[in-house]
């Protein structure tokens, strides 16, 4: 993650405390342990029957893999590919020995198979079949964040609702023994309402937010890989850097465009 | 399912009850014959509405297959094909030997029409349409449970309505006879809100749960039985273990790839 | 409909109105002719001005045709074809007395163009036709459906509004006049709320398993004709009944497979 | 629209007038001005923010386009290219004759291209991207109505919070003033609610029901003008009456099927 | 943004003030700092949680290009091609000196591609890759925006429900110390209900409708654009202005189709 967004979101979270704050200073009023404990364990137990443990770990390792920050850039991709077109053209042993300097392993494997001999047909299709296993693979990881985002406010207007019952149980109990049943409803409704307040901030500040992520990192991935197949491909059809830069630039918005250096 | 899943759920579980334990340690006010009745008896209603017997049956027998332990392990298979390989280029006779070992049915047949005999075209064809109609069945079975999904809060949300009737005409009685009408707006409130308790409960630890397992079930039957089918072609086609490795491998996670043995 | 699903939805109704009859003896509560007429009323208008009145009628015809008891029984019509298969290799006049037998209507026009000399590519391109014909026709006929599934709970939220707006101002002309307003709210919000209940009850009884019906079957229709093509196109290549038996399979869940007599 | 369609809309809005009746005979409760401007205008405002006002202009011509009488006749149309098929058969100025009297105007053009001596792919190219571009184009206009039927319930809702917020502020005044804030609420909470009334109403009478209407239209038009370019198809080919009628039967429910005279 | 729209959103915007202010001239009861806080900041939270610094902020540049005055005249760029068509047959080098005035890069683009000696294959794989690009970057930007339009009524009911609670509590001390917790009823709840009236504002007068504009704008430019790669083509392949007219017609509805001026 970049640090202008880790700024972003710590000023933007200090932004609700302030806001809380103004209304009451009185955050203990926020806390409520049967609210959490009916909360997260019905999130945990319907994703865990939804899912398996090991699905669940494995997205663990997804999310801090996709955290760190992204160097995904399109543009100096397209510069990488037009600068190593020249060296195929010329023999496929520089070739072979310019792979060490490539840093994206997607490009590496598939210049690798190049220098090996595959023919373009099935180079393609061994790299199509990876982005789609990666794209299938990520997919479910972002669908385990969905549907916990979906089960979090679920489980958050149950608790609502189990808080509810409970305090109407309770104000009955006063009115037929003659109290104010009213002395009762206000904190006792506050109580069931933070259930829905926990639900909806996990689902809102965490589950959705990471699966938004996650689906436009796989969008974003997939732009990247279709382009450095493309660009493989013209490689091994040893194209003029000139074409290959004319070709891969389609993959670029017009601004991002470079002039051939001439 | 795996043991530790299921350690997670009734964990997950105990963690909601502990929170209601907390609010009130008197879970009779939780039950309720009438809210049980109009939530059973309209989802039951609905369902046969919507399916017929033989579905809702059919699904009963799909859920206990589903629960099973699943054990598709793709790297283990990609390891199964390419250890038959080199068999399938020694001779027909010898693979037909071995498929007494092959575990999983699907790849069983499709190298038993190898061996039968069957062009590429029709293995892939006979396959590819296996595939198509398993997933249109399970998707089938995952429909019914994502519509009993939607039917338990609707009938919980009208067996709701019907309490709050039932309370309100009463209160309007009260009111007419000079009683307070709130002495009974509580209990009443808090009987009607269980029905919808109930529906919610029903659709979010049962039904939403079973149907996202059912569908991400079909996603992984089918990487995996897409990738067998490339396994059995590539054997058809009697390729080098090397090549099989290197064109299964797009179907596996990079941190899975073996390293061929030489 | 098959009679275990009959008694299911009689069982299913039953229990609500047990539920119901557990909360108040008197039904008549439940009964509003205003409320009636607000929800007929705005679903049959705005029904209307989203479709013709032929398209609502069309409806009527196939809500018939679909809840006639389903014959589509996908096993018996590959054992037809297998059956047909030798038949068909020995002469297309044998073939053709053997039409006459054949229950399916869609079967049988295949087979009546194999035996009238129509080469595969017509069989299929005019079936497939009739198959995605079929397909928007009947998905239009659950569109309805489902859009009355829409209109009606809109239309009880409508008319709730409407009862609501009434008694506010019915209460406060009492406020004004210095009665007692909470007198009239008990029976004054249960009129209103009986809107909305029978417009879930509208959505959820009867148009959504509607429409949830016609689309399950508009899929199971789809896999057996797409099976019966497959099967036409077998018997008019003239393969041997063990191929025809071995490809249709793939159609089938592998618990419906036979063996062939041998 | 039809006239049967036309009565039925007329008669259900009857029921709906019938209906508040028998609430209430003082219609005037449910006149707000103020709950009319924040819908019509927050509805207008997000509208010509998210289309232009050519948009808007543009979908009120296809309104007028759309709810005259549609006159596509699946069968009828059949039977004139049926009809058209023998004429072609002996010459192509017969064809271009007959054209005059073909009422469909993409029927026409297709024949003319025939006459004209376009190839059967450029015939297909050129009406196919017809019929996608007209799709494309009214899709468009379906969803401008789409968006205003989110739009106003939206601007509903946004109203009634207004109106809360004015009248829970009063009350507030009112109590610390001495006086009783029931006195206001009942007459408040009626005034907010007619906002949301409002928009429910705009959008389940107008833009969700015209909406759907469009959809509708898109579909059958498509089929219509499918058959359309198969039927030209098959006249440019000059094939058989019989077989011109057994292809785009296919398109047709079996009852609409007519046996050729023979 | 074209005038007239300019003007009815001011005229929208308008009425909603006029409507407010007919309910209560005080329109400071509207204004809620803490409200604003919560929803601003947790929208800004999530949204950066979802996105990177970049996307956001690329985003702002990209709502500046598509508020500016669309020029995108379908009918006017196919009289451009067919003008340009007479010229292309007489010679390339005088189609290279009209290229200085086609306004549209990417026409522009594609002429010089026709000039330049590419063939047809090559030129329609490098302009479908730049649309397929370009689509994908705008729905990346299109769903900035909607997700945003999710996060801030999300917040909006948040911040709701911490003004319930924190109202709630208030009223329940007030209640055991004797005074009468409806005084504050009022005014704490209209607090809170401002924080969900500003979620919804920001989703349905900004977010949504931007995110709207900018989904109509990609079809807009897909449509356009594709016309434009056929009119590429018909010039390469030198065809006769009347036939090049014809194709391009099918992209336009029968009312802006122009005849021929022969």
């Amino acid at each position: 993650m970049d640090i202008a967004s880790l700024i972003g979101i710590i000023a933007g979270s200090g932004l609700i405390i302030l806001g809380i704050y103004q209304l009451t200073p009185n955050f203990i009023v926020f806390v409520s342990v049967p609210s959490l404990l009916i909360v997260a364990g019905g999130s945990l137990a319907a994703t865990l029957l939804s899912f398996s443990m090991k699905d669940v770990f494995g997205l663990l390792r997804s999310i801090i893999a996709v955290f760190k920050k992204q160097k995904d850039n399109l543009p100096e991709e397209v510069e990488t590919i037009v600068e190593l077109s020249p060296i195929a053209r010329k023999s496929m042993q520089e070739l072979e020995k310019s792979l060490a300097n490539v840093g994206n392993p997607f490009l590496r494997d598939g210049l690798q198979m190049v220098v090996d001999g595959y023919n373009p047909n099935e180079i393609r299709d061994i790299l199509e079949t990876r982005i789609e296993n990666r794209t299938l693979r990520e997919k479910g990881d972002a669908n385990v964040l969905k549907t916990m985002g979906k089960y979090s406010p679920a489980f958050g207007m149950i608790g609502t609702l189990i808080g509810l019952v409970v305090m109407l149980y309770g104000m009955a109990e006063m009115a037929t023994s003659g109290e104010d049943p009213m002395a009762v409803l206000g904190g006792g409704m506050g109580a069931a309402l933070i259930t829905t307040f926990y639900g909806s901030i996990l689902a809102n500040m965490i589950f959705n937010p990471m699966a938004v992520k996650f689906e436009t990192r796989i969008e974003k991935q997939n732009t990247l890989q279709l382009m450095l197949i493309e660009g493989v491909l013209l490689i091994h059809a040893r194209k003029h850097p000139l074409i290959v830069r004319e070709k891969l630039n389609s993959f670029l918005r017009p601004r991002d465009w470079k002039k051939p250096e001439e």
